[in-house]
């Protein structure tokens, strides 16, 4: 019945596995993520007989009882309005892929310390032993009275898109996924910012998208919005154009509103001449296509952890370069977003995320470094504490503006 | 769009509801609820390129793969072992009934910060938008890959029972139903340390339930396998017995195991000449049954906030009396098991609470106050320290000793 547990750090001897997995026994991240990243703190006291009586029985009868008068009291006297589930099927994880929901849990508790260090924003991760798209859907909402958002995460395209868009119509908290929407509005701040030091508007810009999944779509989605002149988005195949016979929906719906310019062929067919190169897929871009695009081209390769170009040959021919990568100048990382979006959206107790939100939240992370904007500064650090509560406080405000907020 | 939000501690005036609810304005229950009593807290650090670098990308990659190649490493390096998911549908709440899922949340949130206050078990809250029993069941097994044990709360019977069974079958952690399960392991314990007070043996003891519900039901299980003489239970109709045309199906199983003096008749008739009365029902017994008990009594009534046999009329004939409250002593308090019962089932990884977990916890917890009974003092204070590490001992023992423990 006991199922034998081998533990990779209790063996004092190395490397007996054939794939090389026992190398990773010393490694202080094993040591780091032993008995989990998270737990659970009560806020108020249960000392005693009294603070019980309180906080649970009889006490809690009476805040049960106002709630079933007045719903909307929830959010007043329960960790509902602040607290987040991180919703995973385990199918596309980080660059692992398809691992599952248990293997997914690093991941998501990671993504659940983040919210709150960042944010503020309580999060549970809730890694789902299904991978049926209607069955994720009704599984979360059938959760969702116990939460106040709902982060999708790392769940594989094209199925991201139809349980995001679902959710959305069903329920009447945020539902956001983080990597198609997060990606977005950091890339999108970063290259405001990139064309602002280099004296040009979105409008003037033409951006090549390496990579039609779930970040691709969403930046393309975005960029538009945002008025960019023209972008075209390239899966393996080249340019995602309205004449491919080969395209899923959601790649046929990014032909519709995309590559106003017509163009087809290769991704290096698509970079001839371009300013801007978003690279979203992995995959790596010859250096002959990184030297046709055009004078003070922007180059965002975002692949973790080999970037599509490799900054030191990008450097040769951009007047931008930003990576994925914490050890380069320029990180587009989501921790930028994820955290002050929520805490703005649940602050006013948003019914979802607008595009004008996300917008907002870009133009208030790209103006965080705005007055000290340089090549290797058109994003702040992760670690800039001005960005939560300026993406968060615009946020807000967005959501105000737009009739979503509920207070 | 905007929702209007009424907040009972906000009007500076009280009592205008007709119901009352607006008295409550005013109860410091609702100032301790604002805001919810929970969060999540980081147990590793996030201040720093280096501590993001380990807890979240690059590092985390490390620990996902080591689980997808081996799936029991999710116990070590991740939170699922520690953590309890408390599901209920709001359908039996309390005395508050059926409430819904929103309004049972600050019931839920107790149970959590008591798991975590008590036993060290972080735990929670999801209340699910559906009463049908199949969505519970796919929605909980779904969510399962997250936690390491399941805590059903407040489902109304005769679903729970299916519900925690069915939910038994599929999952191999712990699924545990505390208003059943809880709720009889605490009432045994009193009852064997009353009997041990009274200088009788639990075969001496015959004893009468008085509610054929989760809590009657599940006491009646665990009566009957601690080896107690007999035990009718009754229902609003009377004794439980074989030769009713009207009872469920759980009633039809409680008449095949209880009741081998084959009474029929009121609750009323059972009492005559009983030893011990758990009440658990709420409704009143007449003093007029309570006298008509065999002379040294136990009366458990435990109804809240109104026990059946007032303690001052159970006092006039019985050797111990019992309730449910905290303002008298002896009080049946589910919080003396759970905990306890969780952190040691998790602590060895048990794939389930057996029935054999459930007595030593019970036995467990009557030893705590072994050396120092009396009549007020069949069972240990819901703050005595000695009762979680005690009972999780056990629990832990009896999982190895039952083939169980997965460590």
């Amino acid at each position: 019945m006991a199922a034998e547990i081998v533990n990779p750090r209790s063996d004092s001897k190395s490397g007996t596995d054939a794939d090389g997995a026992s190398d990773d026994a010393f490694d202080p991240a094993f040591a780091l993520h032993r008995g989990g990243k998270m737990a659970i703190q009560a806020t108020v006291p249960v000392r005693d007989k009294d603070d019980l009586s309180l906080a649970y029985t009889p006490g809690v009868a009476k805040v049960c009882s106002a709630i079933a008068e007045q719903p909307e009291l929830v959010h007043d006297y329960t960790w509902k309005s602040q607290v987040v589930a991180v919703v995973t099927d385990g199918t596309a994880v980080l660059g692992l892929g398809d691992i599952g929901p248990e293997a997914s849990l690093p991941v998501m508790e990671g993504k659940a310390i983040l919210f709150k260090q960042f944010g503020g924003v309580d999060a549970v991760p809730i890694a789902l032993g299904t991978t049926d798209t209607d069955e994720i859907i009704e599984t979360v909402v059938r959760m969702a009275p116990s939460f106040g958002g709902v982060n999708l995460e790392d769940i594989s395209a094209p199925r991201c898109f139809e349980i995001e868009r679902r959710l959305q119509e069903r329920l009447d908290i945020p539902v956001f996924h983080d990597d198609q929407h997060g990606t977005a509005v950091v890339t999108l701040a970063a290259l405001r910012n990139a064309a602002k030091l280099t004296d040009r508007s979105l409008g003037q810009l033409r951006a090549v998208i390496s990579g039609a999944g779930a970040a691709g779509v969403a930046i393309a989605k975005i960029l538009i919005e945002a008025g960019i002149g023209d972008v075209a988005v390239c899966d393996r195949k080249g340019i995602v154009s309205t004449d491919r016979a080969d395209l899923t929906d959601v790649k046929r719906e990014v032909a519709g509103f995309t590559n106003k310019s017509r163009l087809t062929g290769s991704l290096e067919d698509a970079l001839d001449g371009a300013d801007v190169f978003i690279g979203v897929s992995g995959g790596t871009v010859p250096e002959e296509a990184v030297a046709k695009m055009a004078k003070d081209s922007l180059i965002f390769a975002m692949a973790n952890p080999t970037p599509e170009i490799h900054p030191d040959i990008a450097h040769k021919y951009a007047a931008v370069v930003a990576t994925g990568r914490s050890d380069y100048p320029n990180q587009i990382n989501n921790v930028l977003a994820f955290p002050g979006i929520f805490a703005g959206a649940m602050q006013v107790r948003a019914s979802r995320i607008t595009e004008g939100m996300k917008l907002a939240a870009a133009e208030a992370l790209a103006a965080v470094v705005a007055d000290e904007l340089s090549a290797d500064r058109v994003i702040p650090s992760p670690f800039d504490e001005r960005v939560a509560p300026a993406v968060t406080a615009a946020v807000a405000a967005a959501a105000r503006a737009e009739g979503v907020a509920r207070r």
